[in-house]
Order: structure tokens, then C-alpha cells, then sequence
């Protein structure tokens, strides 16, 4: 019987993961939530989503759109909700509605790591989630440094990590938000990535800058890892090769940036081009002694994807880590093409 | 019996038309041709496209790709060819290969028109193009003037047109071609988007002129037409919602810009996000007297694509213009989604 899941907040993150429960076979999208019409709620109709409206019918029928019922509606149809609302209104939502109905939910890493039983990346602490009400999500950046992390340090422990976050500045529709010619430092220090990484990555000690840049497409990485043990850089780049959700990409390819590593996901056929895999440049990463160097692109509209699908999987009692994340994988071709 | 059609040139336009022709019920894709490995011939193999070099094999097979033949050999396969050659080569095939093996072509925009029997846009001259030897799809820019030009001309008659060309600076994967931060005025009056348009719509008096704006996405044209008969701008927003290949867009659904067309494009589920048709907001369009003002958006990397698909029908034969249209139509999801 197909698991009944309500999605709140259809936006960048959001109408991807309600696509993404519409595919799988063991769950079933309940609706969406929309506060307003737009292109976005105009698509939803169109893909035979439900609708329902945290704002009223007027807007929408006005426009075409058949609303099923307020948000409690929602609650009432789902078994589980997953909230990809704006930064803060996810706890408000918990604290006023998921927690009196007791209705489980996943949260994304806008929100305060407080929200959630546990910080979820599924291929790090799957087993964490189990059955717990509150599950969070983590942000886009810090699951990418999370991926790619804890293969490095479960071979060769990791000593300390230094990662400059050089982050893009606005998502692709977004038209009002900068920078557009500037490079901004983000004056927090550490970043909150560093300690955001380690409420997944308990024992891993890692110290995180960041910067805007003008660009919508990536964020990238540059990490520098004091390992442990020694190590070679062909070895750790076939670590990364055999590791889910990572993919090592090459200049000799012609995937000389985040703009191609874009194209080469639109080629392939994945729905709105994304790309779900934290990107390696084969030819980025060096090892000096004990000294790990290497730069990686994150699709920060669509990594976290995977992981919501694999955390309903898990807050509802679904034991196989392993096989979740295969079955999340398989209907979205990672690691096939 | 369907048609067997070879792809030369397999880049920005070329990959898009390969998918296209490979999904056609009418036609078969007999190969690809690639001059060096990269990762979109990474992505023909894993399509299961042939792939016939026009450089040799050596590059290929170290990198796992099987080469079918050479040049002359996808010739042999194929019964006509498109040809989408970057600017100039096309015509240097056509005078080599295409005419001494006597081999029906279709061309693209970057060559000139005498490469062509005839220049071509599906809707507005398709029977020109029956069964003629060499067939010139007209640039991205062009077609856009025509698709929406056509049907005005028709209905109201056209004194006169000037456009206003804005057009992207660089391809979303090109990231060595600028401006990124500057606008730059083309120095050439009038810009060749104006003859180029007469090559199709014969009687039609315009005047283009054209700049160069630091974005990747689509090109914007804002044009003036002095109308023989005056107009309302209600009305003709109709004519072009009765248009095929155009989409009247609406601010009012939050599609303010480019970027939000490209998003939308992605939401409906292209194939890489494309936007094959003609946008035009709603509420850019005006009319003062006989005067009318609008302002359209062109996918530069996808408009085309729709006809080249017919523009193959056309050269052999296939005499119903209005039935060619739907079924390219039909199979990429225009005029549905």
C-alpha cells in the first residue's frame, strides 16, 4: 500500500521533491501546498497534482484552478508531510500543526538543526532516522561536503577540513537578488556549513568560508582535508567513483565547468536538467604527503532531492538503508546515466 | 518504410535535432557525426546513436566509443542529411559531398541564403521547400520575426517593421564567448536579421537593428509595426494564442523575465528545458492607432529544431505543411504543454 505524502511549499526544492514522490512506487503525492497563482501552481494543474491553498480559493479559481481544501485538508489526506517551506516557517508549521496532529515531517536545512530528531544524509545516518517524527534534511552544501566526507574519513580518518563555500548567487528564476557583478564575502566565521556538516559528521572537525559570486548555476567547493594516513590520488578519486551520489567528471571530457556539467545533465534527459550528484573534477583533485585537495560543484536546486525521498523512507519505518537509497537512485537514473 | 536521416554537426542545434528525428514515427536517425570525444558524444553512445567520425577513430576508441564509419559512410546510410556544421561549413559539404552524391541536405541559419533552393520557417512557407534538393532553416532570430510577423501581415497587412534585436551573448555552455558585463551595440545597419526575414516573408518591409546583452538564456526582440488597418491589441493577442509555435506568457503567472520562461519550460518537462515556441507577455503588447508594440523572447538553442523536423519532410516529399507541423508538434509537446 503506497505511503501517503503531503508536500508543503511548491518551490525550487519543493516541486522537485513532489515530482520525485510522484515516481516512486511505494508512495503516493497527496498534493501540494500553494500560497499564490503562478506558473508553478499553473504546471501542478497540469501534471494532475492536488491543489491546496494556504491563502484562500479566490486567486486560483479565478485562473483555472480547482483547490482541494486548506492546508489542514492536506493534513488530514497525508500520512506524512514533507515541508519545503522559506527558512523559519517549517518550525512554525511543526510547532502549530505537525506536532498537535502528530504528523510526522521532513524539514529542509533552512531550518535550525533543533527542528529535527535528527540531521539526515542518507548514504551518512540513514539508520539515525529511523522512525523518528522529525527528520531534517540538511542544506544543499552541506550534504555535498557530507558525500564526499565520510568515504574520505571512514578510509583514511580525517584530522581537520578547511572548505571554502564559493556560492552561487541567486537560483536560475530568481531574478531580483544579487550579486550580478561583485564577489561577496560572507562575513560569518566560521560559516555555518562547518558546523552544520557536523551534526551528521560528528567526529569531523571542519572549518568552513564562503563568498557570493555572479552566477545561478553551482556552488562550488574547494576543500582542503588533513588526512590521517597517507593516500594516493588515484585511490581516492576510485573511493569517490564507487561512492552513490558522487559523481567524478573530466576536463578531458570537456566538462570544464559548472555551466557544462548543466549541459551534460540536460543532454541526458534528467527532467529540468538536474543534477543530482555532487560533481568532482578528476583532474582537481591533487594528494601532497598527507594533504587531500580537491574542488567539487553542487546543483544546489537538486542534490537534496535523493535525500527527502530517502528520509520519508526512513522517519517512516522503512529499515534497508541500502535498498531506499537504490530505489530513490534507480527512479531518478543516478548512477545509471 | 521510415526515412533514414543523418545528424552532421552534433552540437548545440544538432544534439536537439538528433533526439528530435529519433522519436519521429516517419523517420529514422541513421548517425551522428562527431569531430573529437566530449561529453555529448558520451551521451549519443549512451542513447545507442551511431556515431561516424569526421576525425579519425583513435580519440573515440580510447575513450570506449565505438566508431560506425567516416563521413562518407553515414552518407551512405542515410537518404537526406541536416547538416548543423557551425558557419560556413555546411556550405563547403554541400559543394564536396551533398551535390557530387547527390544527396538531399538540410541546412542552418549561419549559412548564407544561396546554400539553400529556398529559406525556410514551417509555418509560413513550407510548400516552397516541397521537394527541393537543399532546404535553409533561417536563424533563431529569424524565425521568431516570422513565426509572429506572418499572421499579422495576413490579417492587417504590415507598411512597415522595425525590430530591436537584444540578444543573448553566449550559448549556456560556452563560457569563453563575452559580453559578461557589458552591452555591445552590432555595427551593422541594418542588422542582417532584417534581409534574412525577407528570404522568407517576401513582401514584408523590415529594418532590424541589434546588441549584445551579458545573459545566456534567451535573445529579446521589441518590435514597432506600422499596420495597414488599425487593430486592438485584444485581438491580435488572439490571432497569436491561435498561432502555432507561439505562446502568449503573462507576467500576471509570474513569468517576468527570460529566466522564468526557461524554469517554466523546465517545470512542464522538457526535453533539456527547452522552449521551442515564440514568447510573448501578455502584457508587453500595445497598440497606438495603427501602431502595434510587442516584445518576444527566443529560445535560441531550440526554436529551430521544430523546422528542421518538417524542413525534412518537405525535401521528400511529404505534401501536408499543416500535418507535418502537428506531428513535430505532437511528438515535442508544443501547442499541449
Amino acid at each position: 500500500m503506497a505511503l501517503k505524502v503531503g508536500l508543503v511549499g511548491y518551490g525550487t526544492i519543493g516541486k522537485r521533491v513532489a515530482d520525485a514522490i510522484a515516481i516512486q512506487k511505494d508512495m503516493e503525492l497527496a498534493g501540494i501546498t500553494s500560497h499564490t497563482y503562478n506558473y508553478r501552481t499553473e504546471v501542478a494543474k497540469r501534471k494532475g497534482m492536488k491543489i491546496f491553498s494556504t491563502n484562500g480559493k479566490e486567486d486560483f479559481e479565478k485562473n483555472g484552478i480547482k483547490i482541494e481544501g486548506d492546508f489542514n485538508a492536506l493534513l488530514d489526506d497525508a500520512e506524512v508531510i514533507v515541508d519545503c517551506t522559506p527558512k523559519g516557517i517549517g518550525a512554525s508549521n511543526k510547532e502549530n500543526l505537525y506536532v498537535p496532529q502528530k504528523k510526522k515531517a521532513i524539514f529542509q536545512g533552512g531550518e535550525k538543526a533543533s527542528v529535527g530528531d535528527v540531521s539526515f544524509v542518507a548514504q551518512c545516518n540513514y539508520n539515525e532516522a529511523l522512525n523518528k517524527d522529525f527528520v531534517r534534511v540538511v542544506s544543499c552544501n552541506t550534504t555535498g561536503l557530507c558525500r564526499t566526507l565520510d568515504p574520505i574519513n571512514k578510509k583514511y580518518g580525517i584530522e581537520s577540513v578547511h572548505a571554502t563555500m564559493v556560492r552561487r548567487a541567486a537560483d536560475p528564476w530568481d531574478i531580483y537578488h544579487g550579486p550580478i557583478n561583485a564577489v561577496v564575502p560572507v562575513l560569518e566565521l566560521p560559516s555555518h556549513h562547518g558546523p552544520d556538516v557536523r551534526t551528521v559528521l560528528k567526529d569531523v572537525e571542519i572549518f568552513t568560508t564562503a563568498m557570493s559570486v555572479p552566477t545561478t548555476l553551482m556552488h562550488m567547493h574547494s576543500l582542503t582535508v588533513d588526512l590521517k594516513k597517507a593516500a594516493k590520488s588515484e585511490e581516492i578519486l576510485d573511493l569517490l567513483r564507487e561512492t552513490t551520489r558522487v559523481r567524478v567528471v573530466r576536463n578531458a571530457e570537456r566538462v570544464r565547468s559548472t555551466a557544462e556539467i548543466m549541459e551534460f545533465a540536460k543532454d541526458l534527459g534528467r527532467l529540468r536538467g538536474d543534477m543530482f550528484e555532487i560533481c568532482i573534477w578528476e583532474e582537481g583533485l591533487g594528494v601532497h604527503g598527507k594533504k587531500l585537495f580537491y574542488l567539487q560543484a553542487i546543483h544546489q536546486e537538486s542534490d537534496v532531492v535523493l535525500e527527502n525521498v530517502d528520509a520519508i523512507r526512513a522517519a517512516t519505518g522503512f529499515k534497508d538503508a541500502q535498498k531506499s537509497i537504490e530505489m530513490t537512485n534507480d527512479s531518478l537514473m543516478v548512477n545509471r546515466f
